[in-house]
Parts: structure tokens; sequence; C-alpha cells
């Protein structure tokens, strides 16, 4: 049965130039941490810049930054009566090691039964071209009730670093009424779902350095302490023996999770089942007194997304390693702040790190916590349209991953964002084998299309 | 002024000619532990057998074993009446990573000043060409009094596996008096050296599996224990606050040091100012009760040799790793057994990994201690020997590598070994920049011409 509406029509009869589209965005390698992927960072940029001159959106620019380039366009015939919306994404991606274990190569889109794989495939390519998809079909039926803003960066996989001064000092061109962000995903196929809470990023490096270079294990083991062991020391005691983080003060700035709303969590789906179906891990582990769902979406967490030391090659080799690093990474609630994490961490070290080596903090990425208002009248414009895609209203949730944008949008803007995106649980998010479901992005579209129709004044 | 011994002018005159087979030796990169290394490994094998097939060694074999193979020879001229010297020699040697660390190719063996730069040069390729170079002259000048076997394996460096069935299965070819293992090295150029203690090795790699793949460290952190902080809580508890390895049972067997051999240790020279210069640590560190000497040389340690886990590349990737591993070694000393030690680190693992994860377990190579009989006539014709050359009576000390041949040869032939060896502390062993000082090297072997001179009965 046709839909009545021409714009949802329109994406309808689209959906093979939309799928191509999407599978050109996702053979772009461009991995935002990788500093060889330059040129695959501005061929992305111009993917994007293109797509939206092709489109009709107007003053389409790729504005330089401290990092990778900010893409930008803005179609504003609306006109000042009728509200306007920034539609953010980001054009980066995640690296795709560890390779061996793609089973179809990461940067070659492949479709498989109902899902399209391929990295970046719904992180978040797929919701940038399930956006792009929806204005264009809106502007081809001239069906555009709203003006719309577009701000897609490069640099979100790396804790969005340039926008920090990209978004104060363009104020009046990102100025708007609402943000759209689709990058925070839906619980499952048939559960839209709406993201008011966001874990914000603190991202470290630590390295340990002994020597001033690697030693023969058996002439100096021993009597020289081993910055792998001293490392491993270190991590181990960031956590104590009830899962808490043990960093000096980590806690103190965290607002307390009220009753109702540790009421409105508990009736959330995925409970411990889905995550050790999902993970695969033997037994779940956590903060003592809080759920898994608490534990992921409302507290604080820490933990080592890296380790590096030694000889790591197969078989044996007799070293005593000069040097040893950790990645460590915060996910922070409100109302911490991801400097004052940096001093706790600092703190840490200077109080637990012997005196045996030497030790160095790196920063290398931050960004806050938020908690977006549910009253807002786009948010209200984002719940009639899931219902309308969906059939049933969308559950709202707190979110374990970080997109500081919207924390920025709030404190640089005084703008709150929408926050709901078309990626599952299962998609495999920053791992091998990461795939987007496409019924459910063709859904999305249809439902940015509402969205954007509800949002008319 | 010409030195008296025939033998002893014959090396002088060729020193150029013992050079040039060195830097020939070096050049191949006979990396035991490289499964890829293969080639290289038969052709340093051919090499060695070359060599003593041009100097009129007997019954000159490649021997394959169970791993790299086996170079043998033998000069049984001397007759019954005269002792049998083996001599021990490997033609392995280990990786050369990191080699952006090298400031001249590993492979290419590089003269500045005094010394020989390259993979192998000290450790032992160098020690190998000495003990060559002395049978060499002492054939050519027809003074050789002995008889001389050699057996040059292929797998030092990964623990000396192959050798494990290799010289049970050949006790009548092996068959001697005395070994000479030239693998020790010396104190300072100005220290000769015998060796009569030597730790054992065991080595593990110990890997933590979580999740079935990497995890989005947003959306599974808090609820998922993470492999790299559990790998960090077992290897940071296998130490206690004294510096003590916690592995049940790991100091049970250790023969404690008597009041003798602790006042012997004593005089020993380089202490802690000698190991804070040569490694650059800020400060020592070790098992509370003991020196430094006695905890590198007389002592039971555990090191952690590698650890991998996650993302470690540049900059920041949000990954919850499914996988850690650590490598990790003990040196051992008298009586400790590998294989009862390995026992202890699975009950170490068993009692203390929590039931979130997976672990295994695997052996990388494993030997004993030993200690030498420093009452055999050999020991005193090698005592006589370094004299002669030095002008000073040679140090013996116990040391903290492991060379588990001589405890092979202690265990399955009845034989003594007598350790010495020309490479010095600062040769930078299993670490870039490898080299051996060739005035020392040249001295070594006028004093293997006198050793097996002195040897004659």
């Amino acid at each position: 049965m046709s839909d009545p509406i021409p714009a949802v029509q329109n994406v309808h009869a689209n959906r093979a130039r939309i799928l191509q589209n999407l599978k050109d965005f996702v053979r772009i390698p461009s991995i935002s941490t990788d500093p060889q992927a330059k040129p695959d960072m501005q061929h992305a940029a111009e993917w994007v810049a293109g797509q939206l001159r092709g489109m009709g959106v107007d003053n389409v620019a790729i504005m330089p930054t401290s990092g990778h380039p900010v893409v930008y366009g803005e179609w504003l015939k609306a006109g000042a009566t009728q509200p306007t919306v920034l539609i953010y994404g980001h054009y980066d991606v995640q690296p795709a090691e560890p390779l061996e274990l793609w089973h179809t190569p990461a940067f070659e889109p492949t479709e498989k039964g109902e899902n399209l794989f391929g990295r970046g495939a719904s992180d978040m390519k797929g919701q940038v071209v399930a956006c792009l998809a929806a204005v264009q079909a809106l502007l081809e039926t001239q069906t555009l009730g709203v003006n719309v803003k577009f701000l897609v960066e490069g640099e979100e996989e790396i804790g969005s670093p340039a926008l920090e001064k990209f978004i104060p000092e363009h104020k009046d061109l990102l100025a708007c009424d609402v943000a759209l962000n689709p990058d925070t995903g839906m619980m499952a196929p048939d559960i839209p779902t709406i993201t008011y809470g966001l874990r914000g990023l603190a991202y470290f490096e630590v390295r340990v350095v002994g020597a001033k270079q690697d030693l023969h294990s058996g002439l100096y083991g021993g009597a020289v302490h081993n910055p792998a062991q001293v490392l491993c020391e270190l991590v181990a005691g960031m956590h104590d023996d009830q899962g808490r983080v043990t960093l000096p003060g980590f806690y103190d700035s965290v607002r307390p999770l009220d009753p109702v709303e540790r009421e409105e969590l508990a009736r959330l789906p995925h409970g411990d089942d889905f995550i050790l179906e999902q993970t695969g891990v033997p037994a779940l582990y956590g903060e003592t007194g809080y759920t898994n769902v608490e534990r992921i979406g409302a507290r604080p967490t820490l933990e080592v997304n890296g380790l590096l030391s030694g000889f790591t090659g197969e078989g044996s080799k007799t070293v005593l390693p000069a040097r040893a690093m950790a990645k460590i990474s915060m996910r922070l609630v409100p109302d911490q702040d991801p400097d004052q994490v940096m001093e706790q961490l600092r703190q840490y070290l200077e109080q637990n790190a012997p005196p045996t080596v030497h030790w160095e903090l790196i920063k290398h990425a931050g960004g806050s916590a938020s908690i977006s208002d549910i009253h807002h009248p786009a948010v209200a414009a984002m719940e009639k349209a899931l219902e309308s895609v969906w059939g049933k209203r969308p559950l709202y949730r707190r979110e374990g991953g970080s997109v500081p944008v919207v924390a920025k949008f709030q404190k640089e803007l005084g703008t709150e964002s929408v926050c709901t995106g078309f990626g599952l649980p299962d998609d495999n998010l920053h791992a091998p084998n990461e795939k987007v479901h496409l019924p459910t992005l063709y859904r999305g579209i249809d439902a940015v299309v509402h969205f954007l129709l509800n949002l008319k004044a």
C-alpha cells in the first residue's frame, strides 16, 4: 500500500539509489584516528558535500578546523517563522582492526540477507545517508517545511576535539532551534528509542618507563622493577573489589540516581540475559549495588582499551621491557568533568606509581555527559514520528556510549538535541563485522521524514 | 712481542679473517623464534658446518631434530688417552625488534671503534667464531692435543626444546669428559669470569578471554569484566609488597643461600651503582632481604616479558577488548623444576582468575637451573688459561641468565660444563644495538687456545 506522504513515497521508490549511496560512502576508509588516512578523510568530506550540493542544499562548504574538516550546508527557505533544525552527523569511522576477524573486507560493503556489512555501515554512515535521503525526498517533493542545517564532522570517533573550538567560533552559523542527532541507535528492530542521557568520555594513555632500553630478563630481572608489572599493578589498583573506580574523588560529582529514574530504567529490556547472549562472556561483572542497565547507562566506568609492552610476537623472548603502555578511558555521567577526571588520574598515579619507574599521562579525548530535556517540542515531534512508522511509542533511555557533541551544543549553543538512530545493539559497533540492518534503516528514513514534517509550525 | 705459543701466533696473524667470518655469520638473520626464518636457520647451520669442514673437523653433520637442526663435528685424533671436550654453541639469535631503536641495521654487522654491532655479535655468534678460530689455529699448527667435539644448536634462544630428546638419543655421540660453554660472558673487560651457577627458565603465555569479540566500551563497559583489567589484576597479584612471587609453593624447593656463598657474592663487583648506570632506572627494586647480586644470580624471579590487548595504535579507540595476553617467564634456581612451576602458575590462575572470563596457559620453554662443580680439573684449566691471557685470576659467579643445556648435560650425560665467555654486560644482549667488544673477543680466542692446551693429559 502506497504511503499517503509524497516524501515517504519518494524514499520508498529510491531505496536502490540510497543503498548505492551508502555503499559508496562505506567504501571510503575514513579512519579519523589514523594519521595515514588524511586523504581518505578529505575524500569522505567531499563525498558528503557532493551529496548536499546535489540535492540543492545551499552554502555547502568543507570548513577547515584544527583537525579533520567539518562539512556544513543549509536550506533556509522555509523562512524565519519556521523552526531551524541542525542535523548532526560524522563521516569518520573506527579503525577496522583486528582485520583477520572480519568475514568480509571492512571497506568493501557486502549485503548478506537483510544486513549490509562494512565499517561505518551503522556508526554512522548509514544514519547520515538516512538523513540525507529524507531531506532529499522532502526537497524533491517540495514538502520541506522547516529550515535545515547540516553539520557533519570528521572526529567523532576520536572525541570531537576540533569541535571544541569550532562550535563557539561559529555560533551564528550553527544557530538553530533544535539539533537532530541520529547517532544513538535503538534497542531492538521493534523498539524505536529516544536517548535522553549520554555518558561523557575521557580517554588517556598511561606510559610507564623503566630502563633506557629493553634489558635481558635474566641479567637484570629481580633487581629492576619491570614496567609491565608496574603498569599491571597500577591498572589493577584502579578498581576495588566492589568494582568501584578508586581514583581519588571519582564519584564526588556524580549525580545520584533518583528512585523514579531507577524504576524507569528497571523497565527497560536488555537485562542480564541479553548482555550474556550478545557478548558470550561466562558471567557479568560490575559495580556492587547497581543493576547492569544502571552500570552501563547511569554510572561512570573505567576501561582498559589497550595494553602494550615488550615482546608480543609468537613464541618467547626473554626481555625485560623498557616501557609499558595502557590506553585507559572513562565513561562519565553528569556532573563529572573530563578535565577533573584527568586530575584524578594524575593524582592516582602520583600516589601509587613506585619510585622505581618514570611515568607519563597523555590525554587523547574528552567530553562531558549530557541529559537532554525530554519535554522539548522536538522530542514530541520525534516520538510521534517513530510512532507513525513503528506503530508504537518509543522507549526513552540513558545510554552508555558517548556523543560529546550533545553536551557541546547544550553548553555553547544552548541547543537541545533529539538523540535517536536506527542502528541496533548487535551491529558490532567498533568491532569486526559491523553491519546495519537495512529494513530498520529504511524505516528510519521514513521516521526522519515524519520528524521534519512534524516540526513545522 | 710475539707470543711463544704457535697457535696463539696463528690467531693473532689471522684476526682479519676471523672478523670477516664473524661478520658473515652475523649477517644471517637466524631468529629461532620466527617461523618465517626457517631458511635462514638452515643457512646458519650450513655456515657452521662449512667452517668445521674447512678446518679439518671430521664427521661434520647437520642433524635433524624435532625443531631446528643441530650441527655436529668431531676431531678425535688425540687418541683415547687424552680427554675429550665437547664445545657447545648456538647459531640462533634473538629477534631484533624493536627495529627502530637500532642505530645500524641489526643484520648488517657494523664496526664502530672497538665494537662490532649486530644481532648475535655477542650472543653468541662471536663466541662460536672464537672457539672455531682457536681450534682451527691448533689444527693448523698441529698442536691440538685433546679430542674435540662440537655441538652447535639452533634453539638456545627459545629454551633448547629439541635438545630435550636429542641429548638422550645421542649419548654415545656426545660422550665427553667435559663441556666448554662460552655463552655466559664476563663481568668487565678486565675481569675474566667463570660462571658456576645458572638460573633455569620457565616461559609461559597467559591468555584471558572475555567476550566473543571486541565490544564498544560505552555500550558494555560496566557490566562486562574487561579482560585487560583481569590480566592486570592477575599479573599484579603475582608479586607481594615484599617483591616476593606469590605462586603457591614457588619457594618450597628453592635451595637457601648459605652464609659462605652470600659472603662470596658480596665480594663481586657490579653493585647497585653499576645496575643503575647500565639501566638508567630511577631506583632499584627487588625481593626484601637480599642484595641485588643475590636477587639476580641466586634467587628465582618472575618477569612480564610482554603484554598485548585491544587497541595499541596511535590515538584512541573506545574498545572493550575481547582478549588480553601476557608473556610471563620465571628464572629458576636449584632445585626448582620448570614443570612444577607451570603447575604453580596454573594453580595461581585457578585460584585467582574470576568467573567472568576464560583463561588459557601455554608453555613456551623450560629448563632447570644448574650449579657446576668448581673443583673439576677443566675448571682449573680454564682458570689458568684466563690468568695467562688477562694476567689475573678470574672471578667465579652465579649468573641470572639461563643456559638450560648445562643442566641437560649434567642430567643426561653426567658431564660438567665450564661456563665462561667473552661478552660484556653492556653488549645489549636481547636488546637493540647488540655489540661485541673485539679486543675482549680476541683475548677470548687466546684463552680458548690456552684452555685446550691446558687440558692435555
